[in-house]
């Protein structure tokens, strides 16, 4: 199972020169807990170059009570990205979240252009759905003998 | 949770004095890996002494090569057995399984009459449920939020 | 298994008269994403009046570009509280959580003073320890097995 | 990740030629729920021809009381066997064992000869672990938290 058949596809993207009040609205109307940032300017508009959550909102502007109405979401977006490819693994890709500490990787495709974003909720809906689908496995072994072993 | 909301009510019970040809066949026929044995000519005819699962009468009887026309089920059952009440709850049940390393135990009332069994499939069940519930609550919170925050 | 038995007994308390900026900063300071809110100047000082999550905080407040500086946690509160008692059972409180669409209850003693916090992450927590008690429990029978059963 | 990285490699192979009480035997001094059956005499004698379990040996033979001593555990493994290539992917393979209702399958290397078993307790503790490690994240996200945001 690769990462791109399980994250999410609707990712709702905010240019680094966005004001944190657009990004905080954003949040809001799009009912999201992160924004992938995208330098629309450039000449790869689609690579996500970071990513900012309400959290990083919260923590890095308010509890430092920094002046908000000049911040912009470049401002405050890490300097590095880490992110998946479509054709990792969801397994390994688990483990690097958890050695990174990473709730949300953004992805990206073969050319580097964002494509989706797989958070832990995705992972835990995947783990879900794996173990029902052990469970029912029991279920469909008792019918299956039900089928081919009659009385004795 | 009670083991009692969770436990399996079609249990298939077995007189002690019946042959272990009887008791595979049961196994067969009501297609199940194990049988509560009772003993129906005592006074308590529905409290469980007992229980024998298709692998003891392989590694117990075939295993040795004992002659098996001579052989009942209450012949090869264990000296003693474990039982879990209906009001127990299930994680120290898991706890108390895990602790003898049993996979399965009939379930009594409060009378100690026979009332079901639980198996490691009925607990993985309960458990994939709970897991599940814990996904749709995710969900269930995303949906809430737009409902009550309009956009700003 | 109760809610008291699994619930995180470290909890960030607020006082409701407290600004968003001082809330910001118990979130900052202390890595906590939610903070309960309480009344210390009432006779109830320790009883829950609220909570305020940092997603509360975006989407509340900088999400709508109110003025920070004049706004205090009692200010941004839901008008009612949902709260878990230590002695509610966990699989029950995970349905009332997951009818309601919310990730996290404060638990409250029999007195009804704060005792503690129930999230979705100890929720995860523990089912995925309950679910690795079930996979020993395979291993354990395998040892039980060698001890009891010598080689025919 | 694959079916060779998951799989038990310690798996108790038996002639096809073997009678049943050799296969009952096996099971008990193995400690095991399933022989993988060869044909010493083949070509290929590494090749799995089929699978013979506690149960089958129970309902095909004991429930019907068949005359054991004259029966080959070549004689009650079915036509056609179901096996799993190391490369497969986890996934991929729970939902072919759901659809198949198997609970366990013999892996084959690139040759066809056996290399391991893989049975629904192996893909249960798998299961487990990846639920564990989504858990361990959640802690390593606030201990990465607390590494690089200094109080404010």
């Amino acid at each position: 199972m690769s990462v791109g058949e399980i994250c999410n596809r609707e990712v709702v993207v905010i240019d680094r020169a966005a004001s944190v009040y657009e990004a905080a609205r954003m949040m809001r109307n799009h009912h999201v807990g992160s924004l992938v940032v995208v330098d629309v300017n450039s000449t790869t508009p689609k690579r996500p170059v970071g990513i900012v959550t309400d959290r990083d909102l919260v923590v890095e502007i308010m509890a430092k009570e920094v002046p908000e109405s000049v911040l912009t979401t470049g401002d405050i977006i890490a300097p590095e990205l880490l992110t998946a490819r479509e054709a990792d693994g969801v397994w390994e890709t688990i483990m690097r979240m958890r050695a990174m500490g990473v709730r949300r990787l953004p992805v990206v495709d073969t050319g580097g252009n964002l494509s989706g974003m797989l958070t832990m909720d995705d992972l835990l809906k995947f783990i879900a759905d794996e173990l029902s689908d052990l469970v029912r496995l029991v279920r469909r072994e008792q019918k299956r003998e039900k089928d081919i072993r009659p009385p004795a």
